[in-house]
């Protein structure tokens, strides 16, 4: 969910024929800020130039956090911020702000910028260049789509126009289009603001991260939060009223009145510059790196954060998934490559954790449909647990479902639906994936235990147990 | 913290000489009861006899459970037994309760039993034994250590007995000799029934399974909760009113007034028949069993739960670990063989988690001076972050200790100390630990994210960053 694009003006002389190596950032939020950091703690300013194009208002902010903003947990906007734009420049960092960057000359070693607000153009010659463009949202081609009271929540800028808007609608009725990671937070956060909240959602039950039948647990728990699921429903149009405002959400089926409506309908990979510049883009429309974080067949580009694909150390294959963690992750990466040192990033295993109100949502690995499409024949468990000894306060029921492989036994994927305490368990499976483990190794873990923290059987243990048995069984 | 004992009486005939086999169990709590009842899940009473002996009044408790029982988190007993007696024998079990078995002939296939009310003894012949005798408390030799108002908490039992002492001096002062994970649960137990509290820990710190710098953070810890704790010093004898109750604890410094003590000391295996019957025990005191949960050198005994020893996977070694949740995995993998089908117990990497209050404590691994006993040289890192996002409500401090092998990087141990969320991300090294993963390579784990959850670098992220950065140093 890092979000960050670029532009600005400059010299054009290389900074390598001055003596030191220039290293252009497009880009300056987590993958982007994390990697020019990392490449000055190895190489100061005498050796290393760093010039990084922000093309917004804001770096190195946590988008992730905008939900909880919005629904008034976190109070102020700069508490999202981890580093504003004056410690980076502090750091020796030529940050050039509202510039957007408008081509990438890879052959000639410059990018073309342009400032925001002049229009001013001009080009900067790199030794080294890191896209960190990020993501943009999905946005549907709509009747209504820009009326007033519709809203993104990519930007720290979107979060504060939706904030004015609930401003002046307080307490009445909100439509959320999308049930991923961000409908599913931003309905939360609409609920804690006192909204009547309808989450209208294509697929056939919310968080298509999760099979279905575990999505189905969400959608039970979200109903039982007082929040209306309309599933299977494509937005049609958005209707406004006389004052041009939105005041409604229409689907093939039926009109859900709507004061605001926000838009949680997922991201895509912002990578126009890089196309345009002929670098290597994947099946998702992000640029494609080696381990190293450079960019295929590139000497002097990496690309790291929302704007690139992964490896999926399961399925084999790449996948676009844009997570802040990662991107931070990318940016160490590449940021010690770029100063000379040596990192890697050897993929990831595609866990997610999300919440709504106190109903915990995680996942990690492969769901049925991703094994089916790479080929693997599988065996899937479901089992009912308690966050705690059954007998302990505060034990809360959570379902884990695990898929392992037939034959070899090897651990594909978890997904929990809980309370208090259900998330984070995916961890266990995050690391077994990262491990090759199978489900019958997992089943002698030795995971912590005590009446407050777990059954005797950790609920991870006991799909284990289940899925293990069913490997051997066929 | 499982704990069973046993005896009974019966006919001598074997049960396979009138055409099934007979198993015979000693000791009816988690690892004994979990091995007859996957036995019997296996083969049906036609095939398979099963007899069990248990010297005490109950079955199947969790002993973990005692001191939130005692606390009143726990409101009744019986919420802590998992399976009564009544439950065993409908499903086959010939279960004989307050019934101690005195003596193993191995050689002969035969125990001997005794029942404890009426002191009748005979012998009964096995074809399969499963030992299951449990764990006793530490009891020091010191004066008045008998004195009524001094518990050890070990058994149903006593934790009744300490719950009516407690009845009758409700409110007063309380002094818990040591300060491991009974120790301190039962300070936690007695400041929630409203006790004063003081800790009396020979050791330099409480909580001597972390290192000494992480025992200091518990010991804050727990004097910001109002608890005294008396390190360093030895207890030399209990004091009694005139009535002959104790009224205080004496070390070799001072007194501390009492109107109920509680020993906390630790358990050791109760090995005593197996001893006597010639049975291998190693340097803990605990039985020896090779990787099915089959004593060395047996044909037709098992051994396992708090009576046993177990492989610590990281340091190479035996050691003993009293846990209910190693006891009911033992007697799913002993009633599994015993039963005809195969499963092995590979060993522990030494989880183990607790809590005071809000304070979190865990662990896994090896800490120094378990590094240092088996030949490692090792870094140390100590890492403090918070439980979520710094800017999500709820954030709480969190320090993460984390030790790695030298040169080859190989994760080694990790401590926690902190609040809510702190104790469980113990089971992320625990798994690591076992897939004998490099602190490097754990730099790369894509663990679950999301502001209420984790920071972005999640604390265990942070701690294998700089474990791995001190290791490319050396």
């Amino acid at each position: 969910m890092s979000c960050t694009r670029s532009g600005s003006e400059s010299e054009s002389a290389s900074g390598s024929e001055r003596g030191r190596e220039r290293l252009v950032v497009i880009g300056a939020d987590a993958a982007g800020m994390s990697a020019a950091s990392q490449a000055r703690r190895l190489k100061g300013p005498d050796e290393l130039e760093i010039v990084a194009f922000e093309r917004g208002h804001f770096t190195s902010y946590s988008a992730c956090g905008i939900p909880y903003w919005v629904g008034g947990d976190v109070a102020e906007r700069d508490q999202l911020i981890a580093r504003m734009p004056e410690e980076h420049r502090a750091r020796d960092i030529d940050l050039r702000m509202r510039t957007e960057v408008t081509e990438i000359d890879a052959a000639g070693g410059r990018v073309r910028a342009r400032d925001v607000d002049s229009g001013a153009e001009s080009w900067t010659s790199y030794d080294k260049l890191v896209i960190a463009t990020g993501a943009r949202p999905v946005q549907p081609e709509l009747p209504g789509i820009d009326a007033p009271g519709v809203h993104g929540v990519q930007t720290l800028d979107d979060g504060q126009a939706l904030l004015d808007t609930l401003a002046r609608t307080r307490g009445r009725r909100a439509v959320v289009v999308g049930a991923g990671y961000i409908g599913v937070e931003m309905a939360e956060a609409l609920i804690n603001r006192g909204y009547r909240v309808t989450v209208v959602n294509r697929g056939k039950e919310p968080m298509s991260t999760l099979d279905p039948d575990m999505g189905r647990l969400v959608h039970e728990a979200m109903e039982g939060l007082g929040i209306t699921m309309v599933d299977d429903a494509e937005v049609t149009k958005v209707l406004t009223g006389d004052d041009g405002r939105v005041r409604a959400v229409a689907t093939q089926d039926a009109e859900y009145p709507a004061d605001v409506v926000v838009l949680g309908i997922g991201v895509r990979p912002e990578t126009a510059l890089a196309r345009a510049a002929g670098l290597p883009l994947g099946a998702h429309g992000g640029l494609l790196t080696d381990l190293a974080m450079r960019v295929r067949g590139q000497e002097n580009i990496w690309a790291g954060g929302d704007c690139v694909e992964v490896l999926d150390l399961v399925s084999g294959q790449e996948r676009h998934v844009p997570l802040g963690t990662h991107a931070n992750k990318h940016g160490q990466i590449i940021g010690t490559n770029v100063g000379g040192g040596y990192a890697t990033f050897p993929g990831v295993v595609g866990t997610a954790v999300s919440k709504v109100c106190d109903l915990e949502i995680a996942r990690t690995g492969l769901r049925e449909k991703d094994a089916r499409r790479v080929g693997l024949r599988f065996v899937a468990v479901t089992v009912e647990s308690t966050s705690r000894a059954g007998y302990y306060p505060g034990a809360s029921p959570m379902t884990v479902k695990m898929l392992a492989e037939r034959r070899t036994g090897r651990l594909l994927g978890v997904q929990i639906v809980g309370r208090e305490g259900a998330a984070k368990r995916v961890d266990i499976a995050a690391v077994a994936l990262t491990a090759g483990m199978t489900v019958e190794q997992m089943t002698a873990l030795d995971l912590g235990y005590a009446p407050p923290f777990s059954p005797v059987w950790d609920p991870v243990l006991v799909a284990a147990r289940k899925a293990a048995a069913k490997v051997r069984a066929f």
